[in-house]
C-alpha cells in the first residue's frame, strides 16, 4: 500500500464498505426488496492491486438491462453480486505502477463506497485517470464519460449527421440527448429534441440552442414532427422506443438513418416490447435502423473526449446534471430514470 | 404505324383489349368485387408512340401496397386506373425510333392485353428491348427481371454479403428468394431458406442447392435457425415480416444486416402491422435493418442481368416459374402469392 499521499480521503482499519447487492431479477419496475443493503470490512490491495474511494456513481437506463437474466451484449449482474455501476473515485491506496493514491479515476466502480482491485480486475473494469482540467467530476459522467461517448459515435459513426441533416433525438433532456442535440448543432444539423414536460423543452431550446423541441407529454408527436422536420428526418437518435420511435419512423426522409441506443420505454415491460410497427418504412425511404454499443469504441474515446472537451472549454457545449445525494438513495434514485423525473444527467454523489 | 412488319401478333381495326382496373381500395385480402373487367378498342398509335401486344405479366407481393391509398415508394394504383404491372410483351406497332414491330420488351404494362403508349408513356413505363437469348420470357421476369434485380442489389448492395457468411432468406420458393439463395451460394456464403410446405423445402435444397430449408408450417422456425445457423446469422433477407422476422431477429450475429424487402405475412392486414418486437436484437448485436428499393438500381440492371444470365447459362442458377393461364384469372392468381400457394415466380400469360 502506497502510504506516501495524504490525500483528504484515506483508508483506516475501521473503514468500512456499504455495497448495495442485486438481491433479486425485477418484475417491471425495480423494487426496495430486489436490493439488499450489506457492510464490508475494506481490505488493503495485493500486489498490483489498488483501493478507490467512490465520489460519484453514473446511473443509466441501461442499469434496468443488467439486471435482467439472458444474453444481452454484456453479462447480467448475477444475484448477490454489487450492482453493476460506472462512476469517479479517488485511489486511496495502490500497489499498481499506473496509479498512485491521490488519483481521480473513472470505470466500474459498482454501488459501493469503496472498489478494491486486483491488477486484472482494473483493467477488465476500465479504470482510467481522469484530468479534470478537462472538466468537472460530474462532467466525466456526463459529456466526458458514457454518455457523451454514445451520443459521439452513435450520432457520427452510426448516424451519419451532416451538415444539413435534420436530427431529431428523444431523451433530448438527458444525459445522451444532451451531447447528442448539442453536438449535431455543432455540426450545423437542424436538431429537434422531444423531451417530457415544458420545463425540459424550454431548458433544451433556450439553453442548449436546439431549434425545437417537442413535449411528448403534451399530445400529438405527430403533427409536432410535421411542424418541426418539414424537410424530414434525417437522422433519428433514439434513446426511448416505443410510440415515439413509431411516430418518428412516419416522418423519415429518404436514406435515413436511426440510431438504437435505447429503448427506456420498454424496459421495464412485464409484457413483451413494443415493436415498431412502421418499420415498413424503412422500406419506403430506403432507410436503416441500426444497433449501437458504446464500448465498440473504446480505443478512440480520447480523441472524442479532447473534441467535447474542448467545446465545453468554449462553451459551445453546456451540461446539466442531477445530482442525489447519498449511497442508500440508490435504488429510489434509479427510479427517476424510468418516470422521466430526472432532470439532466443523474448522478449519485457518494463521497 | 410501322407496318413493314409482318409478326405472328398484328392489330386489327376491330382489335379489342381486354383490361382489370382497381373499381375500389380492398380492405384485407382482395375480393373479386374489387376489381372490374373493362374493354376497350385499340388504337393506333400517335408519333412517337407505340401499341405492346402483352404476353405475360409479373404478379407480385408489392401490388398489394400499390392498391392501398397513401404515400409509399410509388403513387398507388388510382380508383379506376388500369392495374399496374410489369410484363413482357411483342411490340405490334411502333411510331418510336426505339422500337420496331416484332421486338420483345419489358416494363410496365399494366394488366391489360395490349398497352398503348405516347413516348413520354414508354419512358414512364421503362420500357425496354429484353434478349430471348438470355432467358426465356418467363426468366425475363423473374430472374432477370424486377424479382432478380432486387434480390441481386438487396443481397449485394443492401445485405453486404460475402463468403463465409451465414444468409437467410425467407419466401426462399419464390422469385425475389430464389436469386437471393442460389446467388448467395454462387458467392461462397452459407444459405439457409424459409419456405412453406415440404415441397418447396425439398426443391429449394435439391435443386436449387441451399444448404438448408426451415418449413415454417412445420413448427418452431427458432429451434431450426438455432440448429441451421449454429454461427448466428449475418444477412437476414427478409420478404415476409411478421413472426418469422422477430425469429431471426433472436439468431442474428455481430454486425448482422437485415434487408427489408418486403413483408407479405402482413400486406392484407386488417389491423396494425406486426412490429418487430425483438428489434432490440439490433443493439445487442451492432445489427441494421434496411430497406430497399429495387428502382433505385436501374441503372446498373445491365450489368447485373448479364452476370444472372451466365449463371443461368452456365447452369449454376436455376429459376422456376408457377404460370397461371388467362388475364381473367387474375384477380384469382394473385392470392395465391398471399396464401402461399404460388411455387416459384408468379406469371400470368395473356397471349
Amino acid at each position: 500500500m502506497n502510504t506516501a499521499a495524504t490525500p483528504p480521503a484515506t483508508m483506516h482499519a475501521s473503514t468500512h464498505n456499504r455495497q448495495i447487492r442485486l438481491a433479486r431479477r425485477p418484475v417491471g419496475m425495480p423494487v426496495r426488496d430486489d436490493w439488499s443493503f450489506t457492510t464490508e470490512a475494506v481490505v488493503e490491495p495485493a500486489d498490483g492491486g489498488l483501493l478507490v474511494k467512490t465520489r460519484a456513481l453514473s446511473l443509466d437506463p441501461a442499469m434496468r438491462g443488467w439486471m435482467n437474466e439472458g444474453k444481452s451484449y454484456i453479462a447480467p449482474v448475477a444475484i448477490g453480486e454489487v450492482m453493476r455501476a460506472g462512476g469517479i473515485g479517488e485511489v486511496i491506496a495502490s500497489r499498481n505502477p499506473r496509479f498512485a493514491a491521490g488519483d481521480l479515476v473513472t470505470g466500474a466502480l459498482g454501488v459501493q463506497e469503496y472498489a478494491s482491485f486486483t491488477e486484472a480486475e482494473a483493467k477488465k473494469a476500465g479504470l482510467a485517470k481522469i484530468d479534470t482540467r478537462l472538466g468537472s467530476v460530474t462532467q466525466w459522467l456526463n459529456v466526458l464519460g458514457m454518455p457523451g461517448m454514445t451520443g459521439y459515435f452513435g450520432l457520427m459513426e452510426v448516424g451519419q449527421a451532416k451538415a444539413g441533416d435534420t436530427v431529431v433525438v428523444s431523451g433530448a433532456a438527458g444525459a445522451v440527448g444532451q451531447t447528442v442535440g448539442q453536438l449535431a448543432r455543432i455540426k450545423g444539423c437542424r436538431v429537434v429534441g422531444i423531451a417530457g414536460g415544458p420545463a425540459k423543452c424550454e431548458w433544451v431550446v433556450k439553453e442548449l440552442g436546439f431549434d425545437a423541441c417537442i413535449d411528448y407529454k403534451a399530445g400529438n408527436v405527430k403533427a409536432a414532427l410535421r411542424e418541426h422536420c418539414p424537410k424530414g428526418v434525417d437522422v433519428y437518435f433514439d434513446n426511448v422506443g416505443g410510440d415515439i420511435l413509431d411516430d418518428v419512423l412516419t416522418r423519415i426522409g429518404r436514406g435515413a438513418r436511426i440510431v438504437i441506443c435505447g429503448a427506456i420505454s420498454q424496459y421495464n415491460n412485464t409484457t413483451a416490447v413494443q415493436g415498431p410497427k412502421n418499420y415498413m418504412s424503412l422500406l419506403v425511404n430506403r432507410a436503416r435502423m441500426e444497433g449501437m454499443v458504446v464500448f465498440d469504441y473504446a480505443d478512440r474515446y480520447p480523441q472524442a473526449i479532447a473534441e467535447l472537451a474542448g467545446y465545453l472549454r468554449d462553451g459551445r457545449m453546456k451540461s446539466k446534471e442531477d445530482v442525489v445525494l447519498g449511497i442508500e438513495n440508490f435504488p429510489k434514485a434509479l427510479l427517476k430514470l424510468f418516470s422521466g423525473e430526472n432532470f439532466g444527467k443523474l448522478v449519485l454523489e457518494v463521497a
